[in-house]
């Protein structure tokens, strides 16, 4: 017989059913939050063009990219949202309303080695606004709020959505003199939360850092602990010749005031001046969000402003400020630690079980329940009935309705509550209610 | 500067947000009705080990997948969603619920030539239904039920699905000692409605049909002109030796009863001998199904049973049956022929215009409408009013509520509804009454 393997590819994620099911209520709530916000959807082809994939990516992004040629076109699987949306936005410009606020849900692509958390084909859900030319800062306030919104119907509480300005760090390097190193310096500030101290030291050394500039750089992660006026106090002292640290300030603290506006919880959000983000394209605001519980997983949404976005793909400027949350593996950590619940096995509420001749009593019941939005099955009395209650009860189907001759009769039905156990006989018109 | 194509690919289709909406509309229609029905969400990798993509496929279709290889990993993009839900029940008999009721939806790849409503990434929207061992001919009925309830939810009334089976087409050529070459006449009879009728007999011919077989099978076309009841006693007057036949009458019968039982309407439902099906795969029920306002679009849903769906991949047999919309194609020619609604170009009911300094009010009314679930976004007064509004009329959005001095001083909001120009003021709580 067959050799074939069945299990899917390593590094892809295959649920069963009533995971499924738990993956497309976040799913769905996602995408409901989103347009809560005034966000259009927008989806693109996973084949595009090598030369649209490839245009900014190089080193490691560009090792993991799935290309292959049909023909005489060599087409690539886009590896993020980010790319085809600068491609999109260059080929509707003249369509499109600007602020272009978009959101993006689908499955992205990366032939990164297989290791635990790790998946070469994940959801990424992102939001982004862009405009010609400048965007507003007050988008990239409401990016907080959006997030926020999101993780609290999501069930979270103890989260915190750090932000940070890429031209404050870029302006406190100028400060001290450090501008030549600073994509070096960023790449190192990413990791101080994650490694010992003396790592951090060796590394900075390695840069040929001296004392008082490693000092410098270690001392920008102990602003953090204070609170945001005196830390953009401290911050307005360091600034002394550097205009684009002033800029970075003067953001910095315009963002802040209007995500309390917002009414985002100051629980929820921290200006964190380690949080860098490693692609080199963000310009200004940088957000990182963790789940407080469960600091481990790291950043489950990030993303920040770019100052021009579609460069490869138009002369016309477009910056643009968004985040992205990988959802796949938010799920697959979430469900590890326990925290979604599976035990939804069916979208169905309601079994028929008909034991009558006449199958269009049924059939006429489920008419009317799928009309009024309720999702049900029927079985036909030739299947047994030990069968359809093992079937109603595998499935934690919550409603079971039996019809047999002395209903009919009746012109009733009998409705059992399979957890509570108990078991009416109801009209028609009365079992939507005793339903819901 | 740039020369990177930012078209999309030929055979790729790509929407505007308004396009988006309307499609995204279809699709959550599909999957409320597939739902509602009880089938269980499945959603597989569009990358498959290429062995399991390859195992059944052949002649044109294999050339038409797409396959790659990264490290020693040979890989191939779905070409459609039933070859990886046999794969799927195969890897996960031992704890799937049958009978397992699935739908799938996603995107599948085909490397076609591009032509016009051709497509080389499209979705399909599946339902099937598989059983261990055997299955109830209950399903066979219940998916035109499905079909039915769904075309009428997407605003169609005059839709026909048709029916027919295999058996009955194979137990004809039994009879009339047709069966060597039953797969050539049935691709024959296939095109017997499009094809002019001496191009018909002319196939037939160089099949090595003499004239009584040609008869006989043009004959099979005439049969569908009458009712039912006629139409099966003339199939019975057929029989004589073959028991496939008089198993597929037998069938036909019962899955005809039963759907009229099911309360689909005989206006939308038809026996046809004609509709056999391409795939050989099917082995019983065929459907076909066609908006008869549009013939010239052919089958928009199709699909049937086969006996044994999983047999490349497990020993034990599983018998099915299911259908599938090309969701892509059929919006595609929808579209083309202007029966798309495109008018709705966001998510957003609701735009508030703060013109006072605290932003406060607007986003605290913001927070409040999408807690009432109103998609709902905030200019703030550092934009243009002129470009504000400009924004709200060319996104079609009905409604704009205005906050200024005189509003917040007595607690209320101007809300402007843009269809019929009209203006009100209200307190807060009245504007969820007002805007639904």
């Amino acid at each position: 017989m067959t050799t074939i393997n069945t299990k899917v590819l390593p590094g892809f994620m295959e649920l069963k059913p009533n995971e499924q099911i738990a993956f497309n209520k976040m799913l769905d709530e996602i995408r409901n939050v989103y347009e809560l916000f005034g966000f259009r959807p927008v989806e693109t082809p996973i084949l595009e063009r090598a030369e649209v994939v490839l245009a900014k990516s190089g080193g490691d992004t560009e090792k993991q990219i799935y290309t292959f040629s049909k023909g005489d076109t060599n087409m690539a699987m886009r590896f993020d949202l980010t790319v085809p949306l600068a491609r999109y936005v260059a080929e509707y410009e003249n369509t499109l309303v600007f602020p272009f606020k978009r959101y993006a849900i689908g499955r992205v692509y990366r032939g990164e080695r297989p290791q635990a958390g790790r998946f070469r084909e994940f959801y990424q859900c992102d939001i982004d606004v862009l405009d010609k030319d400048s965007l507003d800062l007050s988008y990239d306030a409401e990016i907080p709020a959006v997030i926020a919104s999101l993780f609290r119907r999501l069930g979270f509480e103890n989260f915190t959505i750090r932000i940070n300005n890429r031209k404050v760090l870029n302006g406190i390097f100028e400060e001290y003199s450090l501008k030549d190193k600073s994509q070096d310096i960023l790449r190192i500030i990413d990791k101080i939360e994650k490694l010992p101290k003396d790592v951090i030291v060796e590394e900075l050394e390695d840069l040929g850092l001296d004392d008082k500039q490693i000092e410098d750089i270690q001392n920008i992660a102990e602003l953090n602990k204070l609170d945001q006026e005196e830390l953009v106090k401290k911050l307005r002292n360091i600034q002394k010749n550097s205009s684009i640290l002033k800029e970075g300030i003067d953001e910095l603290e315009i963002v802040v005031k209007k995500i309390k506006d917002l009414g985002v919880g100051e629980k929820n959000f921290a200006i964190d001046l380690t949080v860098a983000r490693g692609l080199d394209y963000y310009t200004g605001t940088v957000y990182e969000t963790r789940l407080n519980d469960y600091p481990e997983i790291g950043s489950v949404c990030s993303g920040g402003r770019y100052d021009d976005l579609a460069s490869y793909y138009t002369k016309n400027k477009y910056p643009g400020v968004g985040i992205s949350i990988g959802l796949t593996r938010l799920f697959d950590q979430l469900y590890s630690r326990g925290l979604i619940n599976t035990d939804i096995q069916t979208p169905t509420k309601v079994v028929i079980l008909s034991m009558v001749d006449d199958d269009k009593y049924a059939y006429s019941l489920a008419e009317y329940l799928r009309e009024n939005n309720i999702e049900t099955e029927v079985f036909s009395k030739e299947d047994s009935i030990k069968k359809q209650l093992k079937y109603a009860d595998r499935l934690n189907i919550p409603f079971v309705i039996f019809i047999g001759e002395e209903e009919v009769e009746n012109n009733n039905y009998s409705v059992k509550d399979m957890k509570k156990g108990e078991q009416v006989k109801i009209k028609m018109e009365e079992i939507i209610k005793y339903i819901s």
